[in-house]
């Protein structure tokens, strides 16, 4: 068996240790990384400062075959990294030509013209290589040597993220030895039982039945508890491990519990049902605000069964667009399941969807009261002749409960179309 | 002048490694150490094995005066962090009274009660504290020693921040000296200018000139550039900084695209000065599938001003509920200002708001024409007699122009509503 490679994500920025901005781009790296096989030994964040960054760089560099940077490669005073690797590895800066033809280029992508006067993009270290930037204006860099690989990528995520695939891991797979066998996760996603009922109560051997297969982990989601069995090897000891995975959970009483075998996220997969099953869906949201609608409209191909979600968060906007009747306001409140139901039949009426979801809750933190806590949300659901309500309790702030509802929600039509 | 602390987070886990999931607790780690005047050398991830979290443990405590870890401390196997601190620290793990008392108070705030067959919360190392979990079960581990701290914390981004509040900074302020001092960043918000044209066209003296106030940053935003000078001091220098600042960049062309002093982010602005006004907003929208509503909603207190969004996906529903004329449809395309004027016209008949935004365009990746290419987008606006639509070509992938469509929206907001 080959050697796996190691690598390791540096993220060079002050405004990371500020506060001032989070990082995405460890996920999208540490994502690659490990489809490529490659094992990323960690990530490590450091402030825009010579010195650190000269010795972060050669450290990596000496323990790693591979070493991604992200950030400090733009036009400004504080992108330090083109001239501190080229000190770290001792190459001159010079004017490159070949440098400049490609900055040239990504220019020209945004209608606009480069000039020598604008930037020193094209001042490069002799020896590296630059990366083209298809999202952005900054040249990458990549250094190759004895067998090792250090890339300084931009800290803008959809540029890191394009460069990353279209650049780095070609390189990768050109110039250093990769591994033929990888790590999989295998996943079974459950919803409707905490973490810790499902190992110490539900099913207390399962933890240890799966580690017969592969390494064991759990995650709590939104709403749910995905299980996760990495497995290393080839895609033939994947496909055996998933089946013995999915032998061993099937015989519990974790089974009424899942509603998918896979990665797909949970809008993905109503969208896919929904497709699958030729139906239009709509929503009526109050609580959630659109951000069910916005999650659904995420995905590229949603138009195909997504017609609309009526934002209805004043009451005002529940009568006029849905025709919630001002006595049921008055005597349930706008939270309560006889809102929710005529919120999705008028909903129904209005856009004529075949699979309707209605949402109002307290997402809080004002406007709670003892008998409907904040957290309290009721769904109504109608999807052909099946017309349901159903009322829930969540627990979390204003954006945890939002995403809560949201997803419960989106787990109610697969109820509605029958998938769980 | 007292001596600045410094301090390290580790994030702990191979879920963060593996891709599987992306970090969110450094940003709030850093910005409350930043708030409380502690300098944060950096960010390190590393995956749950015990040798390297040994060694790491010590490594940041040997270099900082607080170290914070996060992850690790749940009830899964996986869950290592306990162990490998005391083990660290030479100290035994013993089952403590004190620590059962807590967690039983964890668990009956869920309503739920804890034996001690359930878990092993309740072992715990000596002479470590306990550290109250406000919003989870598990309690987090606090150890001081010769004037130097180290907090353990769960990886549950909702947990840690309480408990970073709660708990780690009121033992910081207690037992640790703290600096008086402390960085601020102040901030100017700009739109309608790119960064590079800012510093090397408009006004290409101005990052030195601002460099004789603080240190200088420029952070690009979804739509727009945030210039940012941070300096060291008291409040009153920050006051004095901030009024330098202002002066040196009031004097220059960039005044007139400035839409903020300050942090504070642009779906709270236009809720703020909305408020102030005494206005209603109603947005229609169409490509951004309902993002803009739910930004909004996500702020507290939005219903005082927020009433609804119709998302409009299908041209059925532009129709149906906006009254938007089939021939319009058909002459110029749903992605049209007429389209977008009749939307926003039949928005403001229908929800009755003072301030109305219609949004529609096209965010890939299909769809698309050499006519109307991805990323083209047409707005409505209808402020009392004022009624507008503009046009407008953005770049970027589906997920980053439904973004860029939204924070675009919110400036016509503000435009509307004259505050740019």
């Amino acid at each position: 068996m080959k050697k796996q490679l190691k690598g390791h994500l540096l993220l060079i920025g002050d405004e990371l240790l500020s506060g001032r901005i989070g990082d995405s781009n460890g996920q999208v790296v540490a994502k690659l990384f490990r489809e490529a096989g490659i094992l990323l030994t960690g990530i490590t964040t450091i402030p825009d400062q010579v010195d650190i960054m000269k010795k972060e760089f050669l450290a990596k560099w000496s323990e790693n075959d591979v070493v991604v940077t992200s950030g400090g490669i733009g036009p400004t005073r504080d992108d330090l990294t083109k001239e501190v690797l080229a000190t770290a590895f001792n190459k001159r800066i010079i004017p490159r030509d070949d440098v400049a033809a490609s900055v040239t280029d990504n220019y020209l992508r945004f209608g606009r013209e480069w000039t020598p006067t604008l930037n020193q993009y094209h001042h490069f270290p002799e020896d590296f290589i630059a990366l083209k930037n298809a999202k952005g204006l900054a040249p990458g860099l990549a250094y190759l040597n004895l067998g090792k690989l250090i890339c300084a990528l931009p800290g803008v995520p959809r540029e890191l993220a394009v460069m990353m695939e279209e650049e780095v891991l070609p390189l990768i797979t050109k110039n250093l030895v990769l591994n033929e066998s990888k790590d999989y996760g295998l996943t079974c996603r459950t919803f409707g039982i905490p973490e810790e009922r499902i190992f110490n109560q539900l099913v207390p051997d399962l933890w240890d039945r799966l580690l017969k297969v592969g390494s064991v982990a759990s995650y709590p989601q939104i709403v749910g508890v995905d299980i996760v069995v990495t497995v290393h090897g080839t895609e033939n000891d994947r496909d055996k491990a998933y089946a013995e995975m999915k032998k061993i959970i099937l015989s519990t009483p974790l089974v009424a519990h899942i509603w998918q075998w896979g990665n797909t996220s949970l809008p993905e997969f109503v969208l896919e049902c929904a497709r699958e099953k030729k139906l239009t869906i709509a929503l009526a949201e109050s609580c959630t605000g659109g951000l069910t609608a916005s999650r659904l409209t995420d995905i590229s191909g949603s138009s195909h069964s997504f017609l609309g979600s009526i934002v209805c968060y004043a009451n005002e906007v529940k009568q006029q667009v849905l025709g919630v009747r001002s006595e049921t306001l008055e005597k349930h409140g706008a939270v309560s399941e006889e809102c929710a139901r005529e919120m999705v039949l008028g909903l129904k009426q209005s856009l004529k969807a075949d699979l309707n979801v209605s949402f109002t809750g307290i997402a809080g933190p004002t406007g709670g009261s003892s008998e409907k806590p904040v957290g309290t949300v009721c769904f109504g659901v109608s999807c052909g002749g099946n017309t349901f309500t159903e009322k829930h309790l969540f627990p979390g702030d204003r954006v945890r409960l939002k995403q809560r509802f949201s997803e419960y929600g989106l787990l109610l039509m697969l109820k509605a179309m029958e998938i769980i």
